[in-house]
């Protein structure tokens, strides 16, 4: 598929970046994050975003992950490449390595020091970068909650629309469900919104939402493949029941800090990521066993068709 | 039906307070809009919460809005009596002039100048209102962008539970659906959440509310009665095209201010409710032109089953 | 002296406002702390504001605990009641009762529910309130980090110069001190600015502030008093030391929670007010105990020349 | 004089990165603009902070900017470079390569995507940048206006003192002169702490400080330097003057973008710097004529010993 003319249909992973005990990267446990993405039919692949920890690598960790990524995903799905910086040029000098590496689409959030003042400032800055990989979808990054830039959406898509010509959507994290589907109106099938945020995935879907972006379809695709499924078939009922037990699980991870115990879980499925890099926090091993507990006691395990037991060996 | 045992199911008007050219309480309007509120199938009305100005009026004047409320809804529909204010004594007077004039239930916002500073104060405050109408339901009005106190309504619930014995729910306006879906089923069949976001509605739906208050299903139930029923009929894309309408409206009106705006509103469709009090704005007389041509060309008053023109004349 | 032409000079107190315990109006202790004020050559009252927890009251207990301070003042000092209200109609009339029993001026905040969208609406607001007293000069109070309201105050004098016939000045409680000195150049001799920050006095008086409302003027006076003194002298060392001291005592209550913890050292100096109104939290004895140790540790009561121990008996 | 002993005493300038047209980086008006600074006898240069873009920059770009002002400066006044990256691995990166061109010092702003969730945590994200100048002195640069990273700074000095061996004080940008005063009094003189705002500078000298940091010091050192003058007499009425004429200044160009504006002024004092880059936006030409003629309204050039026409033919 070619993300410029195909829309995205389903979950896409937002991966985690593995790190080695003394947090260089460590690309040796991808190739096995992204077989098992592909048999949990996962979509595609969003790479190096806020779950990737793209912030905190250096350009030359972030090549070397992006590379790592869409050479494991071999066209088997596509590979989105985040490259927002707080600099601009180094953004659009990582746009031009995705499309060097055969990335399929790039994506980028807005730099969060100097904050863009008006939308026209974002579409301008966003343009910048898209211009390095002029062959490549592009796909603005919203998450106002962690950038603090809340321009309209609909403004942004409007403008952008003549001044990106590459542009191809929005990565839509956030709980305002009105501006998303604002969005989704004004897009028609020029445009993809896909939607960010996995504990309120049926909120996305009510709205029209094709596809969704998230850090839990790494270890709990199962579970949203059921949801969509459900959803689907017009079982609201039992599309609900697996939002509820997706909400149960961030519930449950979200107090030890939600960046670092994902990372932990993924170790507990059998894909050790190793540790975060700061300022994220990384879980001890009390809190590791703790989580894991936790869990374990609202039926995560089981509702992923993973043994729990067999990740103890493998936490650090 | 009784508020106590039987849960709200629908839609549910937070009304409009009505004001004279001099911006003094006028109740003259309030049966007509009542009756057409019957008419248009709403389960129950919400008084003087913010659609209602409740924090603007005096005392006095609340407590001659919710007799007018009481009285011209004569049984027909539960009345649930918005109290709250910054002096908590304050409050349960009028938590107790509630009870006494045959309200359906009490509900109040935190205080906001002195914010409670963790969830226990938050609950603290409310039983002191809620204790002053010891004989009606009490619902905590959650409005976090507006009062800034955003405890976890989960926690809140839970603590709540064993402190104020006539706690109902919680009015819950915010986009958090991830913590509105909790709260549900933390509550079961002993607590009701009420969804109040009204451009938000089918993710309030879909994650399982059955009753929903808001400031524009005064002027436009239809509208979210369609929405419903496609909803229960499992017709999500029907239900989508109502919420979509319903958001159309809503862009319409924001520009000029929502508050004042939506009184605007009412009297193009029959019911002039007069200016708003300051700090917040009235629409000018080209303001509300402009409104009406731009509701007009939405297919705002078809939908609504309006002839546009007759309220041509009301204005003031 | 007369608000209306003198400028204050000085320290005003703003004055807690007594409870009985069970968090009734009591104002018995008022004479007394209106004395030691006296006393303490203090510049003025400034009643019912934040820490007078006029939001917290009734508008029948406010206008109980105005009399109170009036009656008290007796002529001896000038004094400023707060009638800042959610609603402008009750704080006009609160307006209205300061200036029928002899009140020197008023002073109101403005509503947070419903924040004023603009400048014009802000002193559109204050106009409205400030009307209900024709003979009072009237002083904006203004806290944003309160009430989120943040218009610019330069644009505030401009605007209100021409609409608000009493203005008189601003009660100015903020840590920008840029815009505290822009302020204070463009009100000449026609308005006046009263510095809030007890914490930062130096910086007010720096930028060229005459007088200054503040909590811990009730209990601290001779330690700003020594600060005021050293400054007109010139001596920066000396006033640097005593705003170093009362730095200390104020970070040694922040902790306890700023409000109920200044109560508490009301009657460690002997002046006891009683428990705090819901939302603000009340110290218990141990808190009262440890706050009380705190403050023996920095050298407070012998700062103020007080026995700290006098106290003991009186704490309830 | 090294910064590991002896501290900063007056004006440090925040220096602007040259650009060209075509917004890659530009060192030659670097050393004009150093000499200049060493004319009007700032005390340190500041390089790569807010003002100077390092967000913005390459790494690249950063290394080369810093080493045209080391070079430029030639031990005539110490040189800090802001290293602060979202990447700490990037930061201490270029926190060694600041030691091996001969840098005086290293400061480094914290991460903002991700943010330090608590002080332990800032203290460990910076001592890891630190480490990678173990030569060098270290200061945080705490601006949480920017970046809403706004932990105790007394805590951080408590912690950091400990954990961070090169701590040698912070920058400190933010009103809160309580917070200011708190911090030199733990600090001693073991550690400096640097003002970060020129609006306010009377209030940091108040306080107490001995040096400070800012943008405005490039361009109007005259002011600033009869200000410290005047402070040091005992003068307070004249410092007071200079202040105002200093707000006066940044009240002119805040309209046009604070960041943009002051590159813009530069040129209209002879030293071209450029555009800036997005996104922060650059003046046009018709903003450009229109803030030097309110500089000449308010006697800017006059006060900085400038004539205002040299620069018009120097605009781009």
């Amino acid at each position: 598929m070619s993300l410029k003319t195909d829309p995205l249909q389903g979950l896409v992973a937002a991966t985690f970046t593995p790190l080695a005990g003394d947090r260089t990267v460590d690309t040796a446990p991808i190739p096995a994050m992204v077989d098992r993405l592909v048999d949990d039919n996962v979509a595609g692949l969003y790479v190096l975003g806020s779950t990737g920890e793209g912030p905190s690598l250096t350009a030359t960790e972030r090549c070397t992950v992006a590379e790592a990524f869409v050479q494991s995903a071999a066209g088997r799905l596509p590979v989105i490449v985040q490259v927002g910086c707080e600099s601009l040029s180094s953004a659009r000098e990582l746009a031009a390595h995705a499309q060097r590496i055969g990335a399929d689409a790039v994506s980028a959030v807005s730099p969060v020091y100097f904050k863009p003042d008006c939308v026209e400032t974002l579409v301008d800055s966003m343009a910048e970068i898209a211009a390095g990989a002029p062959n490549l979808p592009f796909y603005y990054y919203h998450i106002p909650a962690v950038t603090g830039v809340n321009c309209s959406m609909v403004d942004f898509l409007r403008l952008a629309a003549d001044r990106i010509p590459t542009l191809r959507g929005i990565k839509f994290t956030s709980t305002n469900v009105f501006e998303f589907q604002s969005c989704l109106e004004f897009a028609g099938d020029r445009f993809q919104l896909l939607w960010g945020l996995d504990e309120m995935l049926l909120s996305g879907l009510g709205a029209g939402a094709q596809a969704a972006v998230g850090s839990t379809y790494n270890f709990a695709a199962p579970i949203y493949q059921r949801l969509l499924a459900a959803f689907a078939a017009g079982d609201l009922d039992e599309a609900r029941r697996q939002q509820s037990l997706s909400q149960a699980i961030v519930r449950a991870f979200i107090p030890y800090g939600p960046r670092g115990a994902q990372k932990a879980i993924m170790s507990m499925i059998g894909h050790d990521c190793g540790p975060s890099r700061l300022p994220v926090a990384t879980l001890t091993q009390s809190q590791r066993d703790a989580l894991r507990n936790d869990l374990d006691a609202i039926g995560f395990f089981d509702a992923v068709g993973v043994d729990g037991l067999q990740a103890i060996g493998s936490t650090t």
